[in-house]
C-alpha cells in the first residue's frame, strides 16, 4: 500500500469564541482539519493521539467521512484542548486563551507497517520534534509537506530547521515566513526559506490569498472572497490538506499542478471559515469545491 | 473631440521620506499619477490648478508624456505641496508630514470648450465640492470615475455622498469603503456602496490586491508581487489611471473589460511603488505593462 495521505498532528476539543458566540468542545486539532479537506481528493490516514475521553461521536464522524484510523491511537489520559478567542477586529488572528496537551505531552503516534510505505505525508502542527519521529517511520517518502506555528519557531527553532530540510513543501502563515526568515518582503521572505531545504514554500496570507515558490517561479492567489467569516480556525489547515490531498492524486508535481493545487487549498479554508470548527467543510462535497472553483475561475481572471 | 480622458486632481510637489531615503520637492500629486499610468493607454488631459513656482521642468516632463496641458492653470501663488513619511513595517500608510495647500485653496480648474465635450473623466482625489464643479463643466460625462481619501469623507461627507451618485465607478482604499459603508466585510461593503450610485466598486486593497463589484459580480485579483517596493505614494492613483485609461480605450464597459482593467490597474500600481514618485512610472511602456500582465497570467492561474 503506497496510496493515500498520511496527516500526522493533533486531533483535540476546541472551545472557540467568536464575536458572534461560543462553542465548547467541538472537533479540532491540525491533522482534523487537514484531513476533512484532503479527504475530498485522497484517502487520509490520520497519525494522532487522543484520549480516553475522546467522543466516540467524533470517531463515527471521521469514519464516516472515509478518514482511515488504523493510527489514531486513543490513550488513557485527557484529549488535547485548545481554547481560543477572535476579536471582532481582527478575524485574522487567534487570541489562545488555554491549552491542555494532555495526552499528546510525550506520546508520539506509531504508524502501522503498511502506512509506513505510504509515499506522501502531510505532517501538520505538531511539535516539530515528533514530526521528525513520524517521518522516520516511513520508509520512503517522496512527497513531505510541513506546516507548522510561531510557537515552534520560537522555543524549537533547531529542530525545525532540521525538519525543514526534509521537507519538499513548507507551508508558513506571513508572519511566520517573516520570523523565520528575517525578510519584511514575502518574496525575499520565500526564497530564504527554499534555501533552508523545501523545493516548494508556499505563504498563507489569510484572507489576503497566498504565495508559491517553486523553482525561482513565484504564483500567487487572491482569498476566495467570502460574506462572512464565522470561524477562522483551521483555515491554514484545511489550506494545506486542500494542497496535499490534490497533489496526492496528481501523477508529478508539475508548476501547473501546483496552481490548481494552491486553488484547491484556498476553497478549501474559503469554506471551512464560513461555519464554526468543522461545521461546513465537513459537509463540503467534492461537486460544492468544483462548482467554486468554476465562480473562483470566473472571478479571477487577467 | 470626444476622445480622451479628462484627468482632474491635484498637481503637487512631494517631500517623500522612506525607510532608504529622503527625495524633496518631486513631482506629485492625485492627478498627476493617474496621468502618468492612464496616459499609457490613451490622451489625458490634464485640469489642475499650480502655482507659478512650478518647475518648468515638470511643465515639459508632462509634455512629453503626451498629457494635454490646456487645462493646467499656472497661477500667481505657491504649487500644492505635501510630505509624508512611510515607516518601515507598515509600507501600506502615509503619515502625512504637513500638507500645504497654496493655489488650489479656492482655485477651480476650468475646461477648455472643447474638453467640455469629451466623455470619460476621473476624478482624482481632491476637495469633492471642486469635483463636483468640474464634472458640472462637462457636456455629457458617460463615464465618470471618483476617487477620493479619508480626510473627505470625515469633512465634507455630505458633498462627497451627492458626487458619488454621479459616478459610475467609485474607487476607495479598504479602510475607506469600511468607514463610508459601515461594513467590515468588503464584500458586503462594496454592495453597500453600490447602493449609493455607483454602477462599479472598486476597493483597492494595496498589498492585498483589489476587489471590482458589478452588477452582483465579484472580481478579485492579487497584487502583482514586488521585490522592494521603494516608495507606494501615488500607488492608489497610478491604479485608478490604469483602469479609466484602459476603459477609455474600449467600446464599451463590460464584465471582461472591466478585468482586465483591473489587470492594468493593477500592474501600473506595481511598476509606480517600485521607484520613487513618478521614476519608474513616467518610464514604463506600454510593451513593458503588456509583458508584465504575461508574467501576471502565468503567476495567477487557477
Amino acid at each position: 500500500m503506497t496510496k493515500g495521505l498520511i496527516v500526522l498532528g493533533t486531533v483535540g476539543l476546541d472551545t472557540i469564541r467568536v464575536p458572534s458566540g461560543v462553542r465548547r468542545d467541538i472537533l479540532g486539532g491540525s491533522a482534523a482539519h487537514c484531513a476533512m479537506s484532503a479527504s475530498l481528493f485522497t484517502t487520509v490516514h490520520l497519525a494522532a493521539v487522543v484520549g480516553n475521553d475522546f467522543p466516540g461521536v467524533y470517531i463515527r464522524f471521521l469514519k464516516r467521512r472515509g478518514v482511515n484510523l488504523t493510527s489514531l491511537q486513543v490513550t488513557p489520559g485527557c484529549t488535547f484542548r485548545w481554547e481560543g478567542e477572535y476579536k471582532p477586529h481582527d478575524l485574522n488572528t487567534a487570541c489562545t486563551l488555554n491549552t491542555q496537551l494532555g495526552v499528546i505531552d510525550g506520546c508520539i503516534p506509531k504508524l502501522s507497517p503498511q502506512q509506513r510505505a505510504i509515499r506522501h505525508v502531510l505532517l501538520a502542527n505538531y511539535d516539530p520534534d515528533v514530526q521528525a519521529e513520524v517521518l522516520g517511520q516511513m520508509e520512503k517518502p517522496t512527497l513531505v509537506g510541513l506546516d507548522t506555528m510561531n510557537l515552534w519557531i520560537d522555543i524549537k527553532q533547531a529542530s525545525l530547521l532540521r525538519l525543514i530540510k526534509k521537507a519538499h513543501i513548507l507551508f508558513m502563515n506571513d508572519a511566520e515566513a517573516r520570523a523565520l526568515s528575517g525578510e519584511k518582503n514575502l518574496m525575499v521572505a520565500a526564497e530564504h526559506l527554499t534555501r533552508l531545504g523545501p523545493r516548494i514554500v508556499i505563504v498563507k496570507k489569510g484572507e489576503h490569498g497566498s504565495l508559491l515558490l517553486f523553482q525561482n517561479d513565484f504564483f500567487v492567489l487572491p482569498a476566495f472572497p467570502v460574506r462572512r467569516v464565522l470561524d477562522p480556525t483551521g483555515a491554514g489547515d484545511t489550506f494545506a490538506g486542500g494542497v496535499m490531498g490534490y497533489l496526492n492524486c496528481c501523477r508529478k508535481v508539475t508548476p501547473r499542478n501546483l496552481q490548481r493545487a494552491l486553488a484547491y487549498g484556498t476553497l478549501c479554508a474559503s469554506v471551512n471559515v464560513e461555519g464554526f470548527g468543522m461545521d461546513r467543510s465537513s459537509r463540503v462535497t467534492r461537486t460544492a469545491i468544483e462548482q467554486r472553483l468554476r465562480r473562483f475561475g470566473s472571478m479571477c481572471r487577467l
